[in-house]
């Protein structure tokens, strides 16, 4: 690992509050409590620490992205909805100019043809779908990897 | 009517809180006010009451929409130009799982091209345009012969 | 209301007549003359007359809704499927010159992709679909509201 | 002249009875009496019988043209709103294997985009749009050359 | 066989009352009178009684559907142009509630783009194109051997 | 006829000049120079007088256009190739502000699918297609009698 | 029947080894080997040969139909995945110069968009989709009457 | 100069807060608040005042752009990424009804193709891309000469 | 201003020379004369001198556009027409290797789908569209901005 | 864990064998035996066996597929150039009825366009792209995971 | 070779006349004057004269082309730009009636989307791209064996 | 010439076997003997030496250019249907990091348009269609000349 700080922003886009109450035939069963209570364990064992937001508002994500810039040296975004409509968390993305790994909770492949485009995949290093709750964990340890290449 | 709270939330999305003052030759001469007593006095003589909202705020409408599940037994959405590029208005309306009208006070088939689509459409029982004020009465009387079959 | 004579021609499109048979699942057990009924009572209440046809027939249609600019003072159709496909029907109502109500049973925005086109919404004030029978009742009060107007 | 009967069909498609009453911004004020009175005053300077029918139908017009191919030695056809949507009469003009013009009264082409699309177009020796009444007169004219050089 | 009483409805689309005239390099030079007396012959081979109709009209072929329902155990049908353009007569099949064969006497997939698309197919159980009068001859036992199966 | 000095101009774009010799299967035996002259004699009989000109550089046909403004009462254009490709064609059509009649000598429908566009269709008063070098006449016919009605 | 030596190629494609065993709601019970016996006792009746062929490979496939070109005097085809994406494979049955019948087991006109498009139908004379097995019988007997036809 | 008030809106949309920071080699080095001052500056010199206001969050510039139409005399907005997603945002300025003037730093033709469709120009007089910090000082320039029309 | 000659061609493309004539209520009222001299005027003011050509023909502008790269240092355009349809200017003014700036009087993009794509955009630094003539002012001065930049 | 034998089948595609060799820029310095050496260590150490395939040959991948069906519990598989273009390995997969992980080692989606497209997806229950090696260790990790859920 | 004249026209379009200054690395550093002292020379070699001829105009290149219909026995054409947009070239093409060969300095399908569709290709034997300077000799080669064909 | 060895690899793919046999319409009369022998010929002549490979097996030609980067300088390929759907030999082609000349023996922008794209034109340096077996000489010529260039 570097002498970097080693922080990690993981944002949860809209709707992702709902997790566990939502749907559950798509999404399962676990909550946002225990995708952020994963995530915190994983940042943890990769001797890294993870900041966590959700938030229904793309300005609020987007104003999140701008922080970590100074504050994070890495992104794991699931963009939600997002991903498929917004070009301004795509360009927030470009902008932090850090290592940004885009996850999905359901393989979005398998779902409507407006959810197989995403504007964020672009911007990120790395994309993983359908990994469930295993797919934050893969996020985080990507980033590890990444960070400790340095 | 069953034994439900018998409550309502009625959602006005983005510009909405300019009518009477906008484009009068499209939407008419009356306003917000207008429609949110309108919509009060429609859901009183059904025997419900109305929680009302105007919000330019895609992430507002959200977390409105969220709140409503526990609070409410039915929405009525016009989610006014987000009709055509919100993916997390119509997700936030599926994880509700609430029966939803959606109304649109103009012919939306009359005008641009990018207005004869809806991604809410599919998240909604039934879609009302261009019948005016009048589209959020049938909504309200929709939603409430609705709750009464339960 | 107008000195007009108020009189509505309420057209039902190709196989309503099937109505209450055909696959229920969609679009519920009423039959035809449940919807007739329910038209003629709707319009009476409104202080006007109903007439009302069904037709498998394009031409059939057409030259009900001929007819109907001398005879009647608004028009609520059901097209079925001549909405995604009749332009012939489009034209007679613009050539009708009077106010028309695009009613659908169902919400056929949550079926084919094709059955999201219609040629006819644009010949109409108004569109309202998936309120089931109760949007026929809304499209007669919409019209006697619109011809209350004059 | 070739000792051909001489004998035209001249075809009016949907709505084309309104002539005069609909739309007159479009259509100008002629009526369809107008039109086949001309047609006839055309065919008899041309030394040609002509036969008129105006339906609403698309069987009708098919079975017209299907009769035509023993009765008659050419076709005019202003297909109205069938143009765009019909391959059965498109059909029925290529299986009667006689010379068809197509004659449209206004200028399609500054019209709604479906309206720059024929079906029928393939299946005609020619295409007048545009022309009025004059498109009758000219389609006529082509017709007894056509013939002519037999 | 079950005891159903073993009748088919063979429905023929518009112009092929013309098969045997009309354009013979594609169709060849059988009548719609030889179609039908095959079609009667291998019904009765199978121990079934055929109903024919041809018609140029979308509306009649739409009622004969629908008549159908209750007199018929399946369903040819060439829906000729139709094929491409019915909406109306595909939903009639779907509500008819019968196996239905579609035929087409060409290969439609060397001739026009537009003769590429069937709205009828996804409504059929199988589809059989280009084996000339033989088709007629699969589909009336394909449909036995459904009907043998219940 | 008003007190209009009564010119049109006769415009022929590429390759125009190699009729008679060129694809003789598309376009027949006849020349340009046959054409012109059929022009001159159908523009007399309307009592007009017809400039001609054929080029094969779209701004020649440009410049004609707007010297015809002032020169001109109506124009006559088959602009052959720049028909799919020359929006300057179709805004100087604009720009001259007066009654243009396109024309094609062969049937452009049923030729190569970008045959079917024409940028200077909405440009012109009607469109005769197909009609060899008759659509001239008519063309000078239409011009004669729209001068004739001012 | 000719004096041709009255052999047929039998070939299925890719995956149809699984048969009986993939996706049984599509596809049936029946085995590969059922497919193939009935094709050889169908090829019999009909006094031919069947020669049998199923391969995941698409070289293996078009080498087979070369070598038919001069063994085989037809060419039953079910060319399963590869129908939608080999233009190899349809090009080898044009360069094999017999009669091809394409056969689908299941109506692949009710599954994904993308299995509507088939590369092989414009190389063959017969397609039949949705008849199960029953479509080898069609196939071996139309070859069989084409044959015949000589 | 007109009896106005004489203030101009500027909106800078998201991300742009962090120019000077972010893609220099797209954006260049200077930063939001050159911008402003540049702005400011621009206005003074033509008799205006500049309210200033840069968000990430589409409700917010919305809300902005709806006051404005009191406040303001016209509006210079820099979209940003919301060019190519927000139906509200061209919404809310159509709402305004004041002159809007569209600008962006880089040549947005240059980049993504979907950076090349704006819901904001037709709703803006006029559209200044890749000027660079010039185009904001032309877009007050031209606001300040329409005012100094009226 | 580095030691360059100064010099900027300055292009005005097909119908402009119609300035002024033309349409009005889309170009105004002024004319090609004064789109010149205030172009010669702003140049002066800059320090620069200004050639001006406009000519319908496409090869005269490419011509010009050749000549510019050892005459000029920077470039105007008004494409006009040809900025949809001319691949060659674009490529012309690649070949130049010089600042170019794109100028349209008019919005392109609340006009005919067609005008919202430009072939030169891409070709050049700034584009300004809807400033009417302000715009050649505009394109005028920052051409000398990014000249005095050297 | 499952009583399952626990064997994983990983298979790598097309051109995959020249890893470390082949566009560096892209994939990386590692070589497809350091992949293979990698996988077969991931599953050691969840406990599983890894059987490992390389083929260019469509067919060859297809029978491995098929062959996995009953020797192994789950499916890793880097479709590299067949993920865009084979329906058939698609199908494979899904007869294979085994959970499938689809990994491709660079981000596609920054990339052609034709990349963006896979037809494995629908088949896989998770993908994961541009996580370069680490994705075959979180793809055996994943499948570890889901079999262990059994 | 036959008894003809054995003379080439050899044409190349717009900004060819700049090779060798413009965007050498896509075009190399050769001059124009380079590939017509090639092409007379690589002629001469195969016993035939070559008259050579670069225009920037689409019209002088048409006028060319129409005069190569009785001067000379075969075309070379670069189309350069007017590749993609001429139909009027390529009508001209078809019109000589002579063997024609496309040839294009540089790859194009290496280059943007719209430079991969060529209106001239249909027109011509044979088309060479990406061969730089050799791509005219082999042109002048295979006009040569085509003569020599006669 | 460089020290390199001077080999060639020349790639026939599918059916190019039947060659000579296989519509002598399209392809000629000469057999791929013909074809090989001629480039063993044009190699001799510029001093190199061709490897021959002729197959229907996309699997087989990935393998051959996998080899090729080793033992060859440049690789001549026809890649008949497999250039239209064969990403993976695109992708081969890019890691051999070899000159590549891509030849089709018919000019495939007359054929279907499906034929008009290639997935190996960007992977090549030249594409050569239509100019029958020359097409093979000129590509050996090509690649003698880069490789002379090192």
């Amino acid at each position: 690992m570097s002498n970097k700080t080693g922080r990690l922003l993981i944002l949860n886009g809209p709707n992702l509050n709902m997790l566990g109450t939502r749907e559950p035939g798509i999404y399962g069963a676990t909550t946002l409590q225990d995708v952020e209570e994963l995530c915190r364990r994983a940042a943890a064992e990769a001797g890294l620490e993870a900041e966590l937001l959700q938030s229904n508002h793309e300005g609020v994500l987007i104003d999140a992205i701008h922080a970590a810039r100074t504050t994070a040296d890495g992104i794991v975004i699931n963009p939600a909805a997002y991903t498929h409509t917004s070009v301004a968390i795509a360009d927030a993305l470009r902008a932090a100019e850090l290592p940004v790994v885009e996850v999905h909770i359901s393989n979005v492949h398998t779902r409507e043809e407006f959810r197989h485009h995403s504007y964020v995949s672009p911007a990120a290093v790395a994309v993983i779908a359908g990994a469930g709750l295993n797919g934050y964990r893969y996020a985080v340890d990507h980033l590890a990897s990444l960070l400790g290449e340095d």
